[in-house]
Parts: structure tokens; sequence; C-alpha cells
């Protein structure tokens, strides 16, 4: 779902006619609705009712303070994967023994920084990284809480970019070597191990390689607690696939079901999940507006304000976002190629999208924007990055404000 | 050329050690050589002597203020596709006579700045753009100095998203609908038509696409000379290919010999060109650190404190980038794959590349990284960006400083 509507011809965020927003703020701008935020968050908590888990919100897909205040403010926790997304889950109040810690490259200093912080636990992915945590946690006199990430070598088929639990990947270990990586941290006084980890891949729409890689964990777990290494969290990892094309991914509750099921009968188990996409995705719109139209022999352009540095996404993998126009019209659909103003021909948000007519200084909104949107933006072409906004019912607030010139050059 | 070379089997950037200056600024960061990007500027100088021309500096490829004040320092222009671009320009130093506005998706207030600034001329990309200009120009009671992006439909045999004169892309106007828009402008009194513009393309290795679009250009400027439309700027954009690996791109003086002998005898003309990759990509490395080997059954794992975030060019493009240590060492050659600690597969510099053996705490150098490297990079994993370094002779500076914690949530 996501209140992302139309009502009489106007596109909506909540009760707020999108167009409102662009008059106001101008734009780019990315608009979040923080109902739907909250929805998607309370749909995975029903899910997983019932059963001792932990959500913990995937702080890399949609990292604005304003929403991370969401999640802290429902009492669910985070996943980090550097001390810059630590730095703005405890800024945003979210406890320390809610926040796991992933990532093949932990610094020694953002170590130290989670340490001090007491975080529940470090997703470990390497035998090296292990040493270096049981030498930092020594040096602190502290006991590092750590899980193993495991790569159960499962085929998420997704994006080649964003599958994560092939044996060619650089996440995790495999099964066997955490077995004595295991044994080894339950020797180290400076680690004790709590739980066991993965994460797959992202924008998954099929619940069998989660069902795969869990039966896998869960096989493990009963080995580990046979060799008197006490497993009580076992952390799933995100990638919950969402709807931006005639995708039809599970629902969470069709999701935690297949997980609930699989690990039926296991004692003394909490299950940690790190959803992202899921709950940020659809939660928010790329609002922009249109330049200019172009035409030429081959094909026809529009050409709006937001770009590749806006949205790398389409770019990057090749992604669909449907694009919809603020003020809606039923004339007939044809083929455009919405494009930005960022000089290469990757800039595009979409190619051969069939729209209905358009004119300069209409708005359009790329919808399901919410994920991997604005945290992956850059300043490519000298352009300010867009500013967030945050609707809530019949109300909107800047949740950052949009770049100025000066910024551009800070610290130069 | 470029000034990062072994002496002693330590990497320096001219004078200076690269592990002096990563002990010193801490990694990743950006370095360049300033007596690289200097001597790179004076050898299209020296091609083009003897035809009047005018070169303007790529802001995009690299745009720190300390490399556009020496662009500054030397007299030259600068070649802009947005308004953030302008200020960067202006901020440095850059004659306003030698600015030309590129880019398809100028705002009605990025054309407002320009004019208000004087520039040389902006070359516009379609019609509805013209007609904007226009309209803008009179309101100020100005008159923009214009030249139309022509789509001369040449294959520059480049990567797809960084090839720009073909009839599919998004950029320019064909030939035929130049002529028109001349006509047009030549009778709009804010509008005074100066120059013909052309960009095919980014990388080139090959003078035969430039000599075909100039052919095409000329011909074009001796249609309009005879309709009375005094062009006297012949901008053919950038586009000159580096050597990122075993590419041998035309020298600059084979590069300018090549297209004065396609312009020789034609009399009141100024040459305009764009270079930015081949002054700026082989003038800088990103500096980075190994902070993990990890070996699996499938790979070799190289983890650095360098990532996507840092250089996007290998994931986007698949660019080729060489990487060296920074301290060499005779030991035999095995395939490792250099990724970083982002939390996507596609975080990677590069991938079965045979490397010497290589330790964690060990610094390594991404070459030719100064061209579409900072400049492109982003905060994803609220990764603060990294420093930038210019160094000359045996001194170096921090022209840009490393973005802090509290940089990634200004605004918020």
């Amino acid at each position: 779902m996501d209140l992302f509507e139309y009502k009489n011809n106007e596109l909506y965020c909540e009760d707020v006619p999108l167009a409102s927003i662009a008059q106001a703020i101008g734009t780019p701008c990315y608009v979040y609705s923080s109902t739907t935020f909250k929805q998607h968050l309370e749909d995975l908590e029903q899910a997983w009712e019932g059963t001792p888990h932990l959500t913990c919100y995937s702080v890399k897909v949609a990292s604005n303070l304003a929403l991370l205040k969401i999640v802290a403010a429902r009492n669910l926790g985070a996943d980090i994967v550097s001390g810059g997304e630590l730095f703005r889950a405890l800024k945003a109040g979210i406890e320390p023994s809610k926040i796991v810690y992933s990532g093949v490259g932990k610094t020694a200093s953002e170590m130290a920084e989670a340490l001090e912080a007491s975080i529940l636990m470090f997703n470990v992915e390497s035998a090296a990284e292990l040493e270096l945590l049981a030498k930092i946690a020594a040096d602190k006199n502290l006991t590092a809480p750590i899980s193993l990430r495991v790569n159960p070598d499962v085929d998420p088929k997704t994006h080649p970019y964003v599958a994560t639990g092939l044996k060619e990947s650089k996440f995790g270990v495999p099964a066997a070597e955490a077995l004595e990586l295991y044994s080894l941290a339950s020797q180290t006084p400076s680690l004790r191990p709590v739980g066991l980890d993965c994460h797959i891949g992202s924008q998954l729409v099929s619940v069998e390689p989660f069902r795969e890689a869990a039966s896998i964990l869960k096989d493990l777990i009963l080995r580990l607690r046979q060799s008197s290494i006490p497993i009580t969290f076992l952390d799933l990892g995100g990638g919950l696939g969402i709807n931006y094309f005639q995708e039809k991914p599970p629902t969470p509750a069709q999701y935690a079901g297949a997980l609930k099921e699989v690990l039926s009968g296991m004692p003394d188990l909490t299950v940690i999940t790190e959803p992202g996409r899921v709950v940020a995705g659809n939660s928010a719109v790329l609002l922009t507006k249109v330049l200019y139209l172009k035409q030429t022999q081959a094909k026809s352009f529009v050409i709006i304000d937001g770009a590749l540095n806006d949205l790398i996404r389409p770019s990057l993998y090749g992604s669909y976002h449907a694009i919809g126009l603020v003020k809606s019209n039923d004339g007939p659909l044809s083929p455009v190629d919405v494009v930005g103003p960022v000089c290469e021909s990757g800039d595009f948000l979409a190619k051969d999208r069939p729209l209905p007519p358009v004119a300069a200084g209409e708005f359009l909104a790329v919808r399901s924007a919410g994920a991997y949107g604005f945290s992956m933006s850059s300043n490519y072409n000298s352009r300010p990055r867009a500013a967030e906004v945050l609707v809530s019912g019949n109300s909107f607030e800047v949740i950052r404000n949009r770049e100025s010139y000066q910024d551009l050059i800070r610290g130069e």
C-alpha cells in the first residue's frame, strides 16, 4: 500500500496535494508519507506477532533523521553498516541495545565507536574482522557480542549488484568456516557469540530463497548449540521486495509465515530482520518539474529537473520507477524518454515510457523512490541535493533543506 | 604523462610519498598532482598554437575550486552545465567572457544567473530552451549570445552512457533543425547567434569521430554564413580519451592536428574545446587503505576503505582503473577482487585483478581517478566524503576537508 493517490485528477500524498508542496518547497524534492512508512513497520510487526523478534530498520535505505525518529518512537532497532549510520541511529534515539552492525569493511575506529555505544551485536563477515574486533574489544576491556554472517550460497534471483549470498560474493563466510570461527570466538574472552546472521540479497520477490537460507541457518544453530555455543539471535537480514512494476512480492505476513514455519520448534531464539526497502520504498516519490519537451526524429524527450544525481537507480541498476503526472489527464499515451539535465546519456529516469501529454511547468512524481533514492544521491554536475519533505495527514514539514551553492564548496 | 611514479619501490605523487599523505590526512582521499594537471592544460594549449582558440575546462569532471583556480590562473575558460558550476567557476576567478554553458536542462533561474554574469555563450540544446532563453533575456533587457548544439549523429564508439552525439540522444538538435532555429534566433532581438556547438561523447580513443563531426559542423557554418548568420565560435566539445588500460588515445597534438586540417581555410573562427578527462583524469589517484584480506572458496578479496560512494565508475560504467600498491613488491601476481565496505555486490573497484601480495594496513592507489571521481561521489551508506589533496613539488595541501558525521546530517 501507499498513500499517494489521485483525488479529482490531482496526485496527493496523504491529504496534501503534491503540487502544493512543489510550489512551496520547489523541485526536485523527495516527499515521504509518514503514515505509509509507519504502516509498513506496523505490518511487519503484526506479521511477526507471537514470535520473539526484533525489527532492525536498514538505515542505508533512507537515513533521514526524521524517518529514524519514527523507527525509534516505535521502539524498533536499526541495522547499520558504518560509523555514520551509527551516529545517525543514536542521534535519532534508537536504543543501542537494538542496533546490529553489518558490513565487510568495518574500520577500527568504527568498531570502537560501536563498542562504546554497547550495540546489540556485530555481524562479522570475515576471520580477519573477527580478529581485529577481538583486539579492539580487549584493548577497551569490553566484550564484543558477535554473530557471524554466513553465506548460504542461495540464489536470490535478483540484480547481480544486490545479490549478496552467492559463494562468489564478498559477503559472509561459508557455513563450514563459520563453525571454526564460532569455536575460536567462544574461546576468546573479548568476544561473545550471541547470534547467527545472513543476508542473501535485496528486492526478492519470492519466499523460497528466504526459506532455503533460514533452513540452512537453523541447522547451523542446532549444531552450534550442540557445541555449547548458545546462539540466541537469528538475523535473517533484509531483502523483501516491493512492487515497482508488476512484481508480486510476498506480503509481510506471507514472508514471516514462511520463516516461522521453518523455525518452528526452536526455543530461546529471537528472530532479527533488517527490512528497509519494504518500509521506505513505496513511502516516497521524487517530485520533479518538467523543464522542456524535446522532439527529435528518433525520440520524444521529457526533460525534468530531477536527474541521475538525485536518483541513480535507473542508471545504475536499470531499475523501473513508475512516473505519474501530478495533474493527471486522459490524453493518449505515447512513449517518451524521461531524462534529467545531467550531461550524460546515462542520465535517464525512464526510457520509452508511455505517458499522457505533459507540458513544461507541470510536475511529475517518480514513484517508489523512497528506498536508495536520496541516500545514494550526489552533487554530480554541481547540483545541490534535493530537499526532503515529510507529510503527515494534511500537513508537511521539510526534513532536509535543499542544498545551496555555498553547501557545494563547503570544506574547499 | 602523469607524475605518479615509483622511487625505491614507493609510489610518489611528484616529490611526495603517497604514504606520507595517507598517514597525515587519512584515507580514503583523492590526491591530485598540480604539475600533471597544469602540464595537460599546457599540452592542449601548445597543440592549438597558431589557431585562434579558447580552452574551456569541463568543470563537471573535477570541480574543486583549487583546480579551477589553476585554470583561471592560466586565463583559460570553463565549460559549465549548471548554476552550481557557474558559481564555482566565478568563485575560482574564471572570466565570465570565457564561460560556455552546455546542458539540456537549464532552468530559468540558472539562465538568469548566467545572463547576469555575461558569459560567452549558451550552448542551446532544443527549440524550447531557445524560446525560454529569449524570453528571460528580453525580460532583463539583455541579449543572450547563443550557439546551437548540433547532434551530428556520429558514432563515437564509447560506453553508451557517455555517447552523446547519436540521433537517439537527448542532446543537441539535428543539423536541419539547427538552420531553422538559427534563422529564428537571428530575428529575435534578445538572442545573438555567435557560435555552433557539438559534443559527441566522452573517452574517445580515435580522431576519426572528431574529424567527422568537425567536417559536418564546418559545412554548417559555411551555410549559416551564407545566410548572413555570422558564426565566429566553433565549440567542438570535449571527449578526448585517456589511457586507463591499454587504450591508445590520440595525443593532444594529433587531436588538434586532425581538427586543424579539417578547419583549415576557415577565416574569423575561434575554436572552442571543452577538455576535462584529458586534463584531470590521470592527474589524481584515489588513495585507500587495505582493511582486510578475505579468502573464500570462490574468490580472494582485498577489502579497502574506499568504495562505490567514493568512485562509482567501475560499478556504473564497468570502468577499468589500474590499482597499484603504494609500497610495491615483486611477489607473484594473483587475481583478487578489490572491494569496498559498501553493502552491495556492486561495490567493487576491480574484479579478478592480478596484484602482488598485499597486507591489511597497506595503502593502495586507484589510478586515473581524477575525472568523474570525487565529482560523482556520494554519502551512500552514510559515509563521509573523502578529503581532496593537491600536491605541488614536495609539498601538499588539503583542498577539501574530509566530511564529518555532523556534515552528514546538515540541513536535517
